[in-house]
């Protein structure tokens, strides 16, 4: 019989006790599952004393999770502390060091040192498993860096942040402002007292640059990503959605395009029946378009201790088995540098809110704009004041909203329309762009 | 540098000339995810001059796949013959016997004989994998073996036949009959000409036996499922379905229960907001939950060469890598027998469609014989001629279609009541019976 595989925890919050709780829950399971036994055996955590429902009597203590990193008498270096400086990523390094295999739930730390903390695993022949830190529970990484060794991928997009989807989701359901579900989400818990890293898109852009780098071979750079949060979102563009055939999602979208990798973050018009459009409240997921054959989409519950701690002990198992793949995916040395999505040129479809001015001519002059740059419309919506959806307008008289959707075109193009537009003077306020992104 | 890896391939059908083309297509990029070339240098198939699109001309070809299975210049044997006996059977055999690891699609090999096979790979330590048997291009194999070891799975279900759902769909949207739908399901492809492996549920039950041995550690074992295919649905169910909110769905079911691990395949009511209700057309899907957190949800390609041969790829990758997990996950020795769902003890709420005698009393009789049963209802629709749905009655006097929602009973009160109403003589032909299947 194997000796067991041990196990050292820097960092014991919900996710760590869920972790040990997994571990010791039933031992015969995973010992049977991982071909041999595994013992989570010390720990580094603020307060050893406080009450986390677990035993933790057993467990040799550390002050200093480099300490606990380079110990002898463990195999394995599970990283919870997050951040992504010090002292995650000293630990991390001095793990890798002495020869240690690691498992973390850190995605800043892998989207900011995620390449040279790789390069430092494949020099010492050791595991740098991350699992967790990308979509909790949903084994993308997995399904990225093993399952699908053979394809050709041309695009991971998913909805990577409970808190946006639940925000969107309140919104769409009960139709309320940004402003109300955020407080609300911020009250149950699901959003931070600064909810910044989450709704203004920072979160995402992490994760997604994991991704990214595990489907196309390009290093995960989170400053290649295009950012753009869901806080402009306003109830009328839900509305419209709905009316259009559409839901509104804080997408994370890798996709490979003629300029190369184009990676981005933006709330995002799906088509109603797809897979991802049907993603409720705070739940995550993410499609991988294949070339060959109808897209993979896998769902699942992205944070929260358990269904974090479910990804850290697949992790943990797969070392106890044996295996070791390059951390993502292939070697550091083959990876490509990711280029930082050039947006001019993004190709697709755009969903377009004016506040047009009433008078006449209004209509022609946009439209001619539009033209002016070669822009195919799918459809267009003028609410009139009275009708549903033109509780907007400020008066009898004022401004009434216009709503576009144009067919495929370019970013550049659009943006250059909507300047005209401005110019003219035939609206009022900033317009409301939000881009289409189509099943293949 | 590692050798390459040397693969030889018997059968070369749609999947395995996809497989040649997955790994001759992106070489480069096949070896960095694997650490090591990929080649495929031997194949047998019934006609080597076939024009398959691919380049054949390097291949050496073997008449006898037990001699291909056995070439020492072969490191892996790709078995894509299929049949649950020989010539598959003793091909995999003698090559695992010679020391080389397997990769298989062949549901029905394994489900027949997958745990001899699997000692068999155990005891010369090499690898059998079959990622391609359950699910086409989802990686729920891969999943349920590694992504899941630390947790307790509570449910594995899901739709693991597209011809079924693209028939059942296809019902459903278009009101077409089950013969109808059946007979261009023949024309385009999606069925066989004898159907009935697919559509009474028999390739499902194979399929679920590999998921239930993977999640539960049971032994693969085809007969242990229950098994009731699509063919008795009729557009009333459907209709009556979509009324009530639900959908009907071909699944797959595998459940933990007091009474030990319950298997079974059947025509399922399924909340029409559930991920798996969503699954149209030839789609798979399949769903986990596990104790702790909300489930894991898995969509995508269950047939085709391209989606299946992506799964054999993905196989072969990880045998490159020098992967090799026990082929369920555990050591054959550790697996328990799978006992025989015991039905009659099932549990769950049921849809019950019974044509009722037109005259007073009949409904009362209906109520007192389900009450007797301790059965609750949650709902009741009886039609009455000339409403909509009430097509099915057969003359101005003839019986009622009445459909009944029970709450959560077991399947042997609701035989038993349905037993008593039928010796009553208050209701006229077989009544419809259909599982409903809830989110947890």
């Amino acid at each position: 019989m194997t000796a067991p595989l041990k196990v050292g925890l820097a960092g014991l919050g919900t996710v760590g006790a869920s972790v040990v709780r997994l571990i010791e829950g039933d031992r015969d399971a995973l010992t049977a599952r991982c071909g041999r036994a595994v013992e989570v055996v010390a720990a580094c955590a603020r307060d050893p004393k406080k009450d986390r429902g677990i035993d933790t009597s057993k467990l040799r203590w550390f002050d200093d999770p480099k300490k606990l990193a380079v110990d002898p008498g463990i195999d394995v270096f599970v990283e919870l502390m997050g951040g992504d400086g010090d002292p995650a990523k000293a630990a991390v390094e001095a793990a890798l060091r002495a020869k240690k295999s690691v498992v973390t739930a850190n995605k800043a730390l892998l989207a900011k040192h995620g390449l040279e903390l790789a390069a430092l695993a494949e020099e010492n022949y050791v595991a740098l498993n991350f699992e967790a830190a990308a979509a909790g529970a949903i084994p993308i990484v997995k399904t990225l860096r093993e399952g699908l060794s053979g394809n050709t991928i041309a695009r991971v997009y998913g909805i990577l942040n409970g808190t946006c989807n639940y925000i969107l989701t309140r919104m769409e359901q009960e139709k309320l402002s940004f402003a109300d579900c955020l407080k609300d989400a911020q009250r149950l818990g699901y959003a931070e007292a600064d909810p910044t890293f989450d709704v203004e898109g920072f979160d995402t852009a992490q994760k997604l640059s994991l991704l990214a780098s595990l489907a196309f071979g390009t290093k995960a750079d989170e400053s290649a990503v295009y950012v753009e949060g869901i806080s402009s979102i306003s109830p009328a563009d839900l509305e419209a959605a709905e009316e259009l055939g559409y839901r509104i999602k804080l997408l994370g979208v890798a996709v490979r395009t003629e300029h190369g990798i184009e990676q981005r973050v933006h709330p995002t018009m799906v088509p109603k029946d797809s897979a991802i459009a049907q993603v409720m409240g705070v739940t995550n997921a993410v499609t991988v378009d294949v070339d060959g054959f109808a897209p993979l989409t896998l769902v699942g519950p992205g944070a929260g201790g358990a269904a974090t701690a479910a990804s850290v002990v697949a992790d943990i198992g797969d070392i106890a088995r044996g295996v070791r793949t390059h951390p993502f995916g292939r070697k550091t040395s083959d990876l490509s540098a990711a280029g930082k999505a050039p947006m001019q040129r993004h190709e697709g479809g755009y969903y377009i809110r004016l506040m047009a001015v009433d008078k006449p001519g209004t209509a022609a002059t946009i439209a001619t704009r539009l033209a002016e740059q070669q822009i195919s419309m799918e459809s267009i919506v003028q609410r009139h004041r009275g009708t549903k959806g033109g509780a907007d307008a400020k008066s009898a008289s004022g401004p009434v909203p216009v709503i576009l959707i144009t067919y495929a075109t370019t970013e550049d193009a659009v943006r250059q329309a909507i300047d005209a537009v401005k110019r003219d003077k035939v609206i009022s306020g900033e317009p409301q762009l939000i881009r289409i992104e189509k099943n293949r």
